[in-house]
């Protein structure tokens, strides 16, 4: 028998909900015993979030191995009805394959996505040689200065400094972060990969937690770790660079 | 002779506007001795409001039998022009037939609406079995929850409890109001009527006062009666019932 | 060799910016020694700005006699990634004709724009007989009710009060302001001139200082004269007359 009954707060389930739907409107919770898992890839196969709420971020959490295909449009609904702090309850009703959403009084059964047609997309194994991590405040600022240029930007990472770079047809950006305002930096030659701006601004915006460590090479994707839920849960997002045309 | 000239302050003048234009873009100001009183639906026939607002909610009122045929929009841009505690005074000018509004230093005439056209809506005489006091913010978060899955709403009236039910193609929201949760519910029986959800969005976004009464029937009008001006007042909002087909 | 450099808080630089460009969406900045000054029109030939901002409204401010073409959407955007308190540093990099803006550690470089089809207005020399110092405030929400019926106003300056009065189809403001609730008003006659709101309410809304003095006619521009940056610039805003046909 199926089994997933979970509590959890409001704004941990926001966060969760707004990341993930940077890249999809539907997607599947791998609910497993001690954590509820997300993995999922955009349409146009250009990102992937990998993503692991700990039980212990859970007022209470109960699940057998059940997989939810959750439309994540109708979950922000019920959020809005919430505010920090309330308690969200979540049920599945495997008969009716609904998902029984409890704030306070009010009780929202939504009907729940098929999965079937839903893959598991694979983590690639990715050898990224730079290791970044920089306050999501910095790497905010870079990006919404980078999108008045242009819609893409480069990341670079020099032994000594973090570069981000936009170039438009006229104009030009540079936010230059010195090892003193970095949290850490750590590789021995240079490397640089560009990325699209959308992507990025969407991403960033959602990442509640101070720092984020990036993973980066040369003309590679670049891999975005960040802690989400205070803690109690981790993120990994992947975004597949733009090659310039030699 | 006519004669209308009546001070009143900015948020009791914006409470009684916001309300009627939530029907109507003009209306007839019915203007009596001891109070001003509107009576007026909706174009569409489905919802009315009878409303009087006691001559003790002014700073100053002194008016024989008067009607005026009044743009809600213009009196839009007058509050506008204000803010709460100032003092608006309203004038009629017969010779030019135009009410002429001032704020501080700024006059405002504008020309009335001829009220020839504009008929007097009978209040119907209904039978409503239930009776339901409720907290305005409950009712408006049923609301809200309510218009994420359907465009009606079904209220249902037992003895024990209140509940705001709807269902749309694939999910369901209810909101349950027990009796620990409403001011007062008095009904012997089980009585319950549908509703559209976008008059009843509306109208709770502009109610003021902390309760709502609720007179109901099975498939009959709702009435909601609710005070104004801080009691100086009141107002009673009749809305018909959407029938499900057999 | 040419020589333009300066260091600004952001909020001195937006100030300027906000005002020119109700105007227009490129200008010339006039980088003279011991100011930076800004004189144009816009494209309709309706309004012209003159404004004159001194080197000590800057942080740091050393030119020689530059001609530099902006784009002031640009500014804007270099804005937005810097707050109050903030220094904007600014550089003419003659080699590339570019304008390098720096805050905090993000370098933007622009392309200027070509001054050669770029005119120097001639302020034009009139004699406006009446003159009033009015609130800026006052004046705001003289304009804001006269949008509201028409799309002109006309400002009447007479020896004991300043009217704003706006007349439209069915409906006519007035704003009243006497002697004592005017900083001064100056005129031996009656003088009215009427004028464009559009433009009045785009400037009105930038004006930050807290009084302004109009200089008016009958059926003459209106000057308006305001300082900027605290006092350590000036503006004058030159707006044309709309003459009603007798």
């Amino acid at each position: 028998m199926s089994v997933f009954s979970a509590k959890v707060r409001s704004e941990v389930l926001k966060e969760l909900v707004d990341i993930v739907s940077t890249l999809v409107a539907e997607t599947k919770f791998n609910a497993n015993k001690d954590s509820l898992d997300i993995r999922t890839v955009d349409l146009a196969h250009v990102a992937m979030i990998d993503l692991s709420l700990d039980s212990s971020a859970f007022e209470s959490y109960k699940s057998s191995e059940e997989e939810l295909g959750v439309n994540l449009d109708k979950m922000k609904d019920v959020l809005k009805l919430s505010k920090t702090g309330d308690i969200i309850e979540l049920k599945h009703d495997e008969k009716k394959s609904r998902l029984v959403v409890t704030v306070d009084n009010i009780t929202r059964s939504m009907s729940l996505v098929d999965t079937a047609g839903m893959s598991d997309p694979k983590v690639p194994n990715l050898e990224l040689p730079a290791r970044i991590v920089v306050k999501t405040a910095d790497l905010a600022r870079g990006i919404q200065a980078a999108q008045s240029v242009s819609d893409h930007v480069t990341f670079i990472a020099s032994p000594d400094e973090f570069d981000i770079v936009a170039e438009g047809d006229t104009d030009k950006v540079e936010l230059t972060l010195g090892k003193e305002k970095l949290v850490e930096i750590n590789t021995k030659e240079k490397f640089k990969s560009m990325f699209p701006l959308d992507y990025l601004a969407r991403i960033v915006k959602e990442i509640k937690c101070e720092e984020i460590t990036l993973n980066l090479g040369t003309d590679y994707p670049v891999r975005m770790e960040f802690t989400i839920a205070d803690g109690k849960g981790k993120a990994a997002y992947l975004l597949a660079p733009r090659i310039e045309n030699a």
